[in-house]
């Protein structure tokens, strides 16, 4: 008996453009949308090989790297962050977290699964962790792995001292992971000055680009922790060395490893230019200038960041505390229902307690901001009308 | 000191709209090309759960199952064959690989890595297997899981008898897993009434949207297996309860799992449109008259079809006798520079021995057919006068 077709394919495709300042995706611009609707081309197709090496190269200027292991997984962020582990931890390795906010439990959730060995060294709440307390932990763990997310999207937290880390790390002969997903592009990061092993980042944040498809880069000792290991990476999908040799990044000829999408190629390509044609540092700059804008704003209307150092706060997205007797879904919904705007409220550690505003790509500009921040103001004004209403 | 940005990322993208007649992918329509140019939608919006529940209902219909536990990868189809063995396999389980072809072999370097055991059943070179050899390799492994490539794209090979395998396997009390990712819509499949547990297909071959999102589906069993494994599935990111949950397979909350790409939602959700608007049916018998004219038309042009049997052949890609002397590269070649036409070479066991020919989608009609053929026809002679003329 045949099982009938959904009606429900029958109806056109519905997708309305919403503002999207929550901690991501991001809007794409014109030019990457666009971009999007091109043929589709082969995995093997040289048209292909050559966006894949602008992108390789787009992606050691924006980590500053010049390594070849610089390459694309065909996946979402956490895929980025499970390409991580999965390559460089065997059974028992140590692997000390660094968590400001939800990611270094995530990546516990990954690691576990590894048979890792799982240390924590947590930051005080809201806080960015100290060099202190990270040496005490480095002293007490002697990890073989180190991570933290240099922007937890959770709690809005920038972590600092990364250039200090990564010489502890050094000392150590302790790996160094960097979760860039959504710092990169909006805050300084030098993979090889300050010695990062491991970094990805996400395409749909400051890049501005769809998701599915994740920047990520190794250096020549995370590279030859790979090449040195006593067991199999647990994944095929997932394996550097073969994703690696289809990026063309070990001299040796091209793999077929799976089917990349190319339509992803064309949108992270397109993305990339952007950026670059802006300068690397100029849009750095402009993330910070837009954040600092929302942070006096976010003042001005009587409202506080959650993270109370201000060196402490990522700029890409900024946590802002839900005033008491607000009920922050109702400020999301009233400003999605009626600004097709989006504002987020907290995950994991936040949630409840924040406001999530994300000012990355094409949503980091100054009218931007002073669009989200009127709409915030108006929103929380109104669900308290209403609470009083109700009274 | 700055790594400078790259010059190349100053061209403009470029992409040139190819006739794509290899194994896959092929190319998009033009609803699913203007799909992806849509504004990006958050992985948690409803809008986007909506689609999502859309391309579910079309999967299930598709893969004629109505098992809840139908839900996409983000990722390729390589990231469908990992799911099965990640989310399944656990240290020791005896898994024998039906092999007809390159993927048998694939699905081998994944499950080595999650320390399955490993056994084989080989059909002899060119045919598919038959019944009787397959009851002899469960009469002697006694497997836990069965796998099998529906079609195999490296040969072009179509594994019949599915309906009596997933019969022997439920009296061996053993998982079926069946690769659909070029065979889906080409040819017949039903995976509730061959009693298959485990599926998964390509969305770039007869669907046409593009890469980078694997539609999978579970049954009943193999969610319980799962449910009643003794160690952690090895990835979070293909952890098939998690992904499940997302996709609410489970009648739970949706949780955020990953951030699904809502372009990739796009052009998946209109391909899988326009093959119900089409007719499931209609969809597999087109494809299965395509095949056979080209057929026809290989042997009006002297050419040999690789597989002997007719019945073993794989209507979407279509393998044909590379002729003696004649070099498959100078074909290929011929046919990409002179008409933008992609035709393939061999894979694996078929390298340098077949042309590969898909017809899938867009490319499965009779015009499309008679373009290859002519322009097959074309190139070899092409390239046998070049030969005679060196001499």
């Amino acid at each position: 008996m045949e099982l009938p077709a959904p009606v429900s394919l029958k109806q056109p495709l519905y997708v309305p453009n919403k503002t999207l300042m929550g901690p991501g995706p991001s809007n794409g611009s014109q030019r990457v949308l666009d971009s999007l609707s091109n043929p589709i081309l082969g995995h093997m197709h040289p048209e292909s090989f050559e966006i894949m090496d602008d992108i390789k190269a787009g992606v050691q200027h924006l980590f500053q790297t010049k390594n070849t292991a610089t390459m694309c997984i065909s996946g979402s962020g956490h895929a980025g962050m499970e390409t991580a582990f999965v390559n460089l931890v065997e059974d028992g390795d140590v692997v000390l977290l660094g968590c400001t906010g939800l990611w270094g439990h995530r990546a516990a959730e990954m690691i576990k699964r590894l048979n890792g060995d799982i240390r924590y060294v947590e930051a005080r709440f809201g806080r960015s962790l100290t060099m202190k307390e990270i040496e005490f932990a480095f002293e007490g763990h002697k990890p073989q792995i180190f991570f933290v997310a240099q922007g937890d999207s959770s709690t809005g937290i920038l972590q600092q001292h990364l250039k200090e880390i990564g010489e502890l790390c050094e000392r150590y002969n302790c790996l160094f992971v960097v979760d860039t997903v959504t710092s990169l592009g909006g805050t300084e990061f030098l993979m090889d000055a300050w010695k990062v092993d491991m970094a990805y980042t996400g395409s749909h944040k400051v890049l501005g680009a769809p998701p599915g498809i994740t920047p990520v880069s190794f250096s020549e000792r995370a590279i030859a922790r790979i090449r040195s290991r006593k067991t199999l990476v647990k994944s095929y999908y997932l394996d550097a060395l073969l994703v690696g040799q289809y990026w063309n990044c070990f001299d040796l000829p091209r793999i077929y490893h799976h089917t990349i999408s190319s339509t992803l190629l064309y949108g992270l390509r397109e993305a990339l230019a952007q950026v670059c044609a802006a300068g690397r540092k100029n849009v750095i700059t402009r993330h910070q200038e837009c954040s600092h804008r929302l942070q006096c704003g976010v003042q001005d209307i009587k409202l506080e960041m959650f993270v109370p150092n201000a060196n402490d706060r990522l700029p890409t997205v900024n946590t802002i505390k839900v005033p008491t007797g607000v009920d922050w879904r109702k400020v999301s919904e009233y400003a999605m229902t009626k600004y097709n705007l989006e504002i987020s409220g907290g995950l994991g550690p936040t949630a409840e307690q924040v406001f999530r505003i994300g000012l990355m790509g094409e949503n980091a500009t100054f009218e931007r901001v002073d669009l989200v921040l009127n709409i915030l103001h108006e929103a929380i004004q109104s669900t308290k009308l209403q609470e009083k209403s109700k009274i």
